[in-house]
């Protein structure tokens, strides 16, 4: 049976309508970006690469005492988020940007892999393969059935992700969006590296730059579009005005006992109006966790 | 027969003999990444795109008195690239970017289309088509019938290039990395769409940036490099450099009877050291046109 952890009802009847619809568009023309935290892997309580990121910020402040004694450092270390950017977001950003900044880019995807690999989820203590969203990966198998290229446009690391989009997600590494650090090119030991610098390289991707991104490094309207918050509201406009027929999905987090029930809010924008206001008033198709995925987890 | 438009000699051998040792190497590792301009079709006697944006910078004098006198205007529809950049290359990127600036990408594609269809080459007299160097259309294919992704990485303008991209090279839009101007999300008539701006996103890809690009773009380190100027000679090294057997080639522009004799100069560094100097230094595979090709255009 196709898409078997979706219960019947309007999200998966609005899928496979869409599916049985599009004969005529072109293969090239067949382009899906599908958000990744919240949408394609959970992303509570904490994005994953904040957990990442806040453990060698706690290595860090254990060595180096001045480090641990700013304010910001120890908001962040205690999960005080409202503290960590009672000075704006800047002072926290550059915290954060800091604690990977000089390692090359081979030596960082080393860093997330020896991570990745030692994560338990603190609610449901699986790794990170048992906090993907089954359907959801039904959805990417049934749109690649279908001649689909689907991308992954997150607003989270781009270098994070793809250290694990082919293994969990199929999806290969230069088909991830995302945000990015800056990179110098140096030379070490007679080898050409690219070095991480402090410092992010353009806008983080989530909103309109999402749409900038998306025409930067795929170069062609995608047709489909999912999300979850409202830093995927562009995106998922972008696709639902093209000429060709579109099919746009928002993931409603409405389930606290299977998962979680908030609702998705911009990490940029955070007094955005809900993603699920916006698609109910533009006719996107609202995917109720609860009421819509028979299963939630693999 | 393997490569049937390269003659018997050092670099068709260097490039069978290559792809006869990577049985090891991932597909996944599999990354192969070209130059365009002067690698994968003609760059004499000037850029196509040069030429596409003169033609546009023609019209637009024609209607506007003011810019018609403005001396870097009057140089650059005369061909002084001298006389144009006399005061730097600043007033005349400045024009140049204008020309299409205000047009959507979907409208800026349609242009190239337009212009591609009704271009022929001043000396061949054939359409774009027939300025693709036929022998390196045989290299593309033997790298992809050994699970090569083959990625464009050009220093002209990436919008230009996907226009053609899938037609002349068999490359997807999204597998063409270039120099790129900023867009700005719009909406027209309840459509978004993306509106090209007068300005760089970020440096030319050429150098150094191409590699940054990669980074950016692709993720992972390629395993063969193929250029044709000095713009390229990090994006060789990068590929030398890695930890899996590698393939550089640097196209030779030593035929004055067939195609052209001149030394691939990068663009934005015109007293770089000759790329030819630089591939015989590292032992990066020369392919002289004269006698590697036994055929230059299909």
């Amino acid at each position: 049976m196709t898409l078997p952890s979706w219960n019947d009802g309007r999200a998966r009847t609005a899928v496979l309508d869409y599916l049985a619809r599009i004969g005529d568009v072109l293969v090239a023309e067949r382009v899906a970006v599908v958000d990744n935290d919240g949408t394609l892997w959970c992303e509570q309580p904490a994005y994953l690469q904040a957990l990442f990121i806040l453990e060698r910020l706690g290595e860090q402040a254990a060595g180096d005492p001045r480090l641990a004694a700013r304010p910001v450092v120890q908001a962040l270390l205690a999960g005080d988020l409202a503290a960590a950017t009672q000075d704006g977001p800047g002072p926290m950003l550059e915290v954060l940007l800091d604690t990977h900044a000089g390692l090359t880019t081979e030596e960082f995807e080393e860093a997330v892999a020896d991570w990745i690999g030692r994560f338990r989820h603190p609610r449901f203590d699986v790794p990170v393969s048992g906090l993907v969203y089954q359907p959801m990966l039904e959805l990417l198998d049934v749109l690649r059935d279908h001649d689909f290229r689907v991308f992954l446009v997150t607003g989270g690391g781009v270098e994070f992700v793809r250290a694990v989009s082919d293994r969990i997600y199929g999806v290969a590494r230069d088909d991830v969006v995302g945000s990015a650090v800056e990179v110098a090119v140096a030379r070490r030991d007679g080898r050409m590296v690219l070095v991480r610098q402090p410092t992010l390289a353009g806008s983080p991707s989530e909103g309109a730059p999402k749409v900038q991104s998306i025409q930067a490094r795929i170069g062609r309207r995608p047709i489909v579009a999912v999300g979850n918050s409202a830093g995927d509201r562009e995106m998922l406009e972008y696709a639902h005005t093209g000429r060709r027929p579109s099919l746009c999905l928002v993931v409603d987090h409405d389930d606290a006992e299977r998962e979680y029930a908030y609702a998705g809010a911009a990490v940029t924008d955070p007094h955005a109006e809900p993603i699920t206001d916006t698609a109910r008033a533009r006719g996107w198709t609202v995917v109720s966790m609860r009421r819509d995925w028979a299963r939630v987890f693999p």
